[in-house]
């Protein structure tokens, strides 16, 4: 039940264990990217609103986060700068802040917090992070089959046992319009049911397309071509009299095979019903699927003109994005019981040897290990083991006039119960050979 | 000159290397804050508004960012949600929400951006990250003694050269105004002139404290006794007949006595005339100063009551808080190059070898070096030489006919100009070699 402590209505805190994993989780991504020679690119959390609306369509900037503006225009009710809705806007505002002083092509990546007022639910966040990696100023399908290798391996790395990759290339879908007769005014909304391929039943399909004004044989000519076992020959096959469609197999046919050597073969498959719903791809386009996750876990694509709409020099672009929500709910829970939050539990029996134990949490860290004191009130020596316990110490330091007067520390090893003298003097080297 | 392409008014843009030496400082501080049994924290970039408003004064509400209520709700122009101002407000809510969920002690770190609508200026910005860690729930000097060695040995592992460490207690300051007679009304007022002695001169703090209505006797005696070569003494001598006084020195000197073996003997002293602004201080203050830095760049204390003040559970508090924005303008700049964004560069000769080059570039980045074609549209290979010194990389592999029929790669050294003809299977062997 949400009470008045709770975070804000579709936000979370994220305590201990899981932000300790969701920072490894980064961790692993940013050394993936940094391997394929993309920098990092930080922006502020809001930007002007004059930068973000009119950028995402009406339902987008319904879903914006505005910020009032302050001081004496407060009482204006007028907001003048907005939480970031995505990357991309950020990436189009600063290709064109620093244009010639980055380098060409820019290779950027950048994982943040992004935040839309969205209706929140199971998995559906305000505020959720984003991990995009792009590309600005290369045509070359090099670039293009780059992106999605650094996110198949960000994927591989990050321990995701069962995922699969759907290539496909607008120019495939254009050539499809073409080579099926589909009216040019109808084309675009076609493809936005054809996307339905995924979900609906195929007559369903053919139902909507004929809505649309599509001629009943075109209809279901063209979803049983995407939809039949031999859909892909079908597709290949009707491509061919149409140069863009040729030009798009062509992509296709590239991207597979550049990737040939990094991405296992049953592990991505040209996927021609694959249209992705964002009208601004050019080019290849692809998503990643996991088995039992409904949408993606990732995506990409090509899109030429889409930073100089997003208020940006005009400049071809490709990238991936990573969808880091779905994939650390993926992820697999570590089957080792979860490192504790201390190596090195260090008891305080007296006032009087406190100085001694703090001095011992001391040495444990220099050893490399995480320690500290007991900082309760009791002098209790049972109750101390039973915090060194709930702390997931493997050892816990015991300090008392016996260790003072033989100048030993006791080592209690908290599986076994088994405790050690070791000389004061030798407790950095005794815990490195222990915890080695 | 600000443009339509800047960020918002007192935020930055991090690029490439900027970015990543934030990253990496903050990579330390997480690890040294962890080996002290620290746990991290994440709470949401936003409170609801009543979860700030109140907690900071008139002025420092006048600061927040505030969030317009979306959908319908937004044309009445209100408010409903924040931006953090700080990370404390979000620690009291989550004392409040998980209660006794929480280790108890609760000794937590957060490290993440807050947001202030200060006005912008040098060093100053509306968006900067704040660095705090605090233990919850424990009376123990240990804990302060704890909060305050953390914070020391994350400035001195981010390879701060030069820092001090001014230590004092609220309890020595209360005992101070007990010893010199001054009338309890008048307390937090002299406190408050008091801590501007280390910016006015002692004569003009005097007349401060005369014109906050404290007789001229004693507002000399009180400033010469904090002033005096030999302050620590006459302030020692002075606070023994005070019970409160005395109490306040064995804190201090329970800290100093503890901290002995960690933190070096000049870099902390007793410093009887800090006060720190904040009132809500209960125990042991402290300020981390550095040369030629005005102000401080870390700084802690005891401050028993305020979690509860400002929504939390009643518990007891210390904590501390670096000044990381100010730290890493201090950080000493790397004397090595920068290292490039690349290890090794791939040239693509021609199209008929770009599946080749992308393959070597996959098989440097096995071999653990950060690698990438070509991506551009010259087949020039001076031209590509020079991309590959503009990526700072240490080798770039040329991929050509040639090389082709001999089945070698051939791999120049950019810094000699050298180059070595490599069977193309022992590519990554060669680089592992060469990068070792």
């Amino acid at each position: 039940m949400a009470t008045q402590f709770d975070p804000p209505s579709g936000t979370r805190d994220f305590l201990a264990g899981e932000a300790e994993q969701r920072e490894q989780a980064f961790d692993v991504i940013r050394s993936v990217f940094t391997r394929y020679g993309f920098e990092p690119l930080q922006t502020p959390a809001f930007e002007r609103l004059d930068v973000l609306l009119g950028k995402y369509g009406d339902d987008g900037d319904k879903l914006v986060f505005k910020i009032l503006r302050r001081g004496e225009h407060e009482a204006s009710g007028e907001a003048d700068l907005a939480l970031r809705y995505d990357l991309t806007v950020p990436l189009a505002r600063v290709a064109a802040a620093y244009g010639s002083q980055l380098p060409s092509p820019y290779k950027r990546y950048a994982m943040g917090p992004v935040w839309r007022a969205d209706r929140p639910g199971k998995g559906r966040y305000r505020e959720f992070v984003q991990c995009d990696l792009d590309t600005l100023g290369s045509v070359s399908v090099l670039a293009d089959a780059e992106a999605l290798c650094a996110q198949h391996d960000a994927l591989a790395e990050l321990g995701l046992a069962q995922f699969s990759i759907q290539l496909n290339s607008r120019r495939v879908l254009a050539g499809l319009l073409e080579a099926f007769g589909v009216p040019a005014d109808l084309g675009p909304g076609v493809l936005i049911t054809l996307d339905k391929l995924d979900k609906l039943r195929p007559d369903a399909v053919v139902a909507e397309l004929e809505g649309r004004g599509l001629a009943p044989g075109t209809a279901a000519e063209l979803v049983l071509a995407m939809t039949a076992p031999d859909a892909v020959d079908r597709i290949r096959a009707a491509l061919k009299p149409s140069e863009e469609g040729a030009a798009g197999l062509g992509e296709v046919d590239s991207v597979l095979s550049l990737v040939s050597a990094q991405i296992p073969a049953g592990r991505i498959a040209f996927t021609p019903r694959l249209v992705r719903g964002l009208s601004y791809y050019t080019g290849p386009i692809w998503e990643v699927v996991a088995p039992g996750v409904p949408g993606s876990i990732g995506s990409g694509g090509r899109y030429d003109h889409l930073i100089e709409q997003l208020g940006g020099p005009d400049v071809p672009a490709t990238g991936s994005s990573l969808g880091v929500e779905r994939i650390l709910l993926l992820l697999p829970k570590s089957g080792a019981p979860p490192r504790g939050r201390l190596d090195v539990a260090v008891t305080v029996m007296a006032e009087e040897f406190a100085g001694k134990s703090f001095a011992l949490a001391a040495a444990a860290r220099a050893a490399g290990l995480r320690s500290s004191v007991y900082l309760g009130s009791s002098g209790k020596l049972g109750r101390q083991l039973r915090w060194a316990s709930d702390q997931g110490a493997c050892w816990c330091l015991i300090y008392g006039s016996a260790e003072d007067e033989a100048g030993t520390v006791t080592v209690r090893d908290m599986r076994t119960g088994e405790q050690t003298a070791v000389p004061a003097g030798e407790l950095g080297g005794y815990l490195s050979r222990a915890a080695a």
